[in-house]
């Protein structure tokens, strides 16, 4: 008998086929039972009616527990009301593996507990929808630079010298020196932006912080395009449609699982370019009016970010910002004490999702920024042979995984946007 | 006027435009002086005819040096003799950054200094193809499994435990304990096929080895399928499809690329499933004869993985290997000496590319199996868990990236797959 997945049954109304999986709930009255089995691929409401079946069948479907996994045949039947449209009319079923004492019911669970076993917790069905939105995103995110001309090129995660500081850095021993792990891929993506004109590495970055909050983890996954020949402006043309892109084609892949997710997706259907565009400067003119806390010359904290992006229906730029809380490698604005980074804040209060800007291609003005910083000059050498050797004016962004998961999905802890998170206090499972 | 990128100039014949990119080489003659532009996405051939343009023009070509940037404009011409099919009648230029004396150049250069120039030997012809084989091989794999029902879900790096024992296992404090760089994704694969049925995960793989084959780096890109219900026959017959579509993807795709790589595409085109399928006992039968230094029960080296592929005009799976020498994941055969293993060898001598397999699925067993390694149980009961609830059979592979593209590039050493190479002497740029 064939082997079909739940998702494609549609296609199979009225045959004899099997389904591989596991039970994901029991429904037992007297002359009918339902097994709802998963196998990944959806839900499939499989019943067994006592009047067609054997006694021994009828009643050997009461040592199924939550988990167990099974092969269950039977014959495909349209039925409105199941979930996926079809049900199972049962005629056999093999248990494969038994599941006792299963940890996580349906009853509530503390998130410790849930973290602790979170090989398991990734079967749970809001799990289960956050992890498919995580990999279309994705999908979508490096779809959208493949058909624009952008090559995908990894940087390298181990590395002798670091991109902002070792403050928040894991180092780790190299065949007797150090290494430190990528907190970004940016430094390299320049390189090969300069080889192959626009380009994305993509993989994943370490900040060794020790805040606890719920939109920080220790390891997380960057897609951060770089292209020659763009100025701050091309950027946000590009990161507007590149954004809008990922959102809309997320809304239309994943209907159901933003459904699981009880996500109003009213805010992200307005997702579509052009977005707003303010300058920090225009921005700490609000923020000194709202937020009494905030101090201009500053970086905003996350409460600013929600102050600036509740003023706008989609997600606001802001660009140009004061050059003493930017990286070294930002190309001065025309006001020498801003350079031409750009963040893009998210809305409903999910702050910033991308960060990017024009680097500097002066290598005078880099080698000043690079002492300004305390930064050892040999460490950059090679980033600074690219602006002697044929330098153009290039820009790039960084867009976090798990953020944008995050607010498409609507989930308050950017934790349940990643298979296994690494947080201060997390390394396992 | 508009900025075209080289590869797109064929839709713009008869148009004037501007071209952003940096000079790959010069020909001067009295007359006659030809630019030829690289912007990343081709090389282009600018023309400048002394009687066409002003004196100063013509005369100031002179300054221009390799690797020098500039934007240069003029009339686009069909030209069936360059690259591309066709050349720009230059009416102007203006430099964008200097060049000068550009480390590489044209005259041959020793291996130890290409690697510290690496930032800019990428721009040189063969790393450029290599680099654009690489990006379409990661973009077809993705491809492949994306459209066959596989969710691509990341495993963590930085991890408490380890996948083989820990010899060559690079260590990082972690807030106050060790963590290891991961070797594989499997054991966290498998985990997500108990979720989603087929997953793969995509991402960096680390080993502290102090080999300095042309076939090991200590960093490199792994993607590894897990499909639940799945047993070894059904993992060949995945493998094969994959491996073909992936070749016959590229082979089609970097076409240009293969030229430029010298590349004899006719036993790539042989890469059609099926493949042949031999046990480890017969390919021990051949080697016997053929390799004095084989030990039957032993591992592979390469010299045998050679003798065995070259029997064959596409790649071979050797499968069920003595238990003795793999990993402690493995399912038992028939024969409890051996276990569910297969790896794939590539032809010409380009060795062993998959390495997959069927996992225990009796927790029993994998208990007996974690002991028998000395590995430390507590480490792995997330692992247990997995066979305590619903277990499966299922299976999965790893395909290293950079020995896929070196195999398909035909390049002899592997450093040169990957942007920037980590080798036990190479941890910058």
């Amino acid at each position: 008998m064939k082997w079909v997945y739940i998702k494609d049954l549609k296609g199979y109304l009225g045959q004899d086929v099997v389904v591989k999986g596991w039970v994901y709930n029991l429904r037992v009255s007297k002359n009918i039972k339902f097994i709802i089995v998963r196998d990944g691929t959806g839900l499939l409401q499989s019943v067994v009616v006592k009047a067609e079946v054997s006694e021994e069948l009828f009643n050997s479907i009461e040592d199924l527990t939550q988990e167990a996994s099974l092969e269950i045949h039977g014959t495909v039947k349209d039925c409105e009301r199941a979930p996926g449209g079809v049900e199972l009319a049962v005629k056999g079923f093999k248990i494969v593996g038994k599941s006792i004492d299963y940890p996580i019911t349906p009853k509530e669970h503390g998130t410790p507990f849930l973290m602790e076993n979170r090989h398991l917790w990734l079967r749970s069905k809001k799990q289960h929808a956050i992890m498919r939105v995580r990999a279309r995103t994705i999908k979508a995110m490096r779809d959208y630079l493949d058909s624009n001309g952008f090559l995908g090129l990894e940087s390298p995660i181990l590395s002798a010298s670091s991109c902002e500081g070792t403050s928040t850095l894991f180092a780790c021993e190299y065949f007797g020196e150090m290494a430190y792990l990528s907190q970004s891929g940016q430094l390299y993506a320049e390189a090969t932006a300069m080889a192959h004109g626009k380009v994305y590495t993509f993989g994943p970055t370490f900040r060794a912080e020790k805040s606890k909050t719920r939109r920080h983890l220790t390891e997380f996954w960057m897609l951060e395009p770089e292209m020659a020949y763009y100025d701050l402006d091309m950027n946000m043309d590009l990161i507007e449609n590149f954004v809008s892109y990922v959102v809309q084609t997320v809304l239309k892949e994943c209907k159901e699982d933003l459904i699981v997710l009880e996500r109003d997706t009213s805010s992200l259907e307005r997702v579509k370019a052009p977005f707003p565009r303010i300058s920090y400067s225009e921005a700490a003119d609000i923020l000194e009016k709202e937020c009494p806390d905030f101090i201009r010359g500053e970086d905003f904290g996350a409460a600013h970010e929600t102050a600036i992006s509740q003023r706008y229906d989609r997600p606001v730029f802001v660009y140009d910002f004061p050059k003493v809380i930017k990286g070294f490698y930002f190309k001065e604005s025309k006001d020498p004490n801003f350079v031409r980074g750009c963040d893009l804040l998210a809305p409903e209060g999910f702050g910033e999702i991308v960060g990017g800007g024009q680097r500097e291609d002066d290598v005078n003005k880099l080698l000043e920024g690079i002492e300004h910083h305390g930064l050892n000059q040999d460490d950059y050498k090679w980033y600074l042979d690219l602006r002697r050797y044929g330098t153009v004016p290039h820009s790039g962004f960084g867009i976090g995984v798990e953020r944008t998961v995050g607010w498409i999905c609507g989930v308050h802890h950017i934790r349940e946007t990643i298979p296994f998170p690494r947080t201060i206090n997390n390394l396992r499972p």
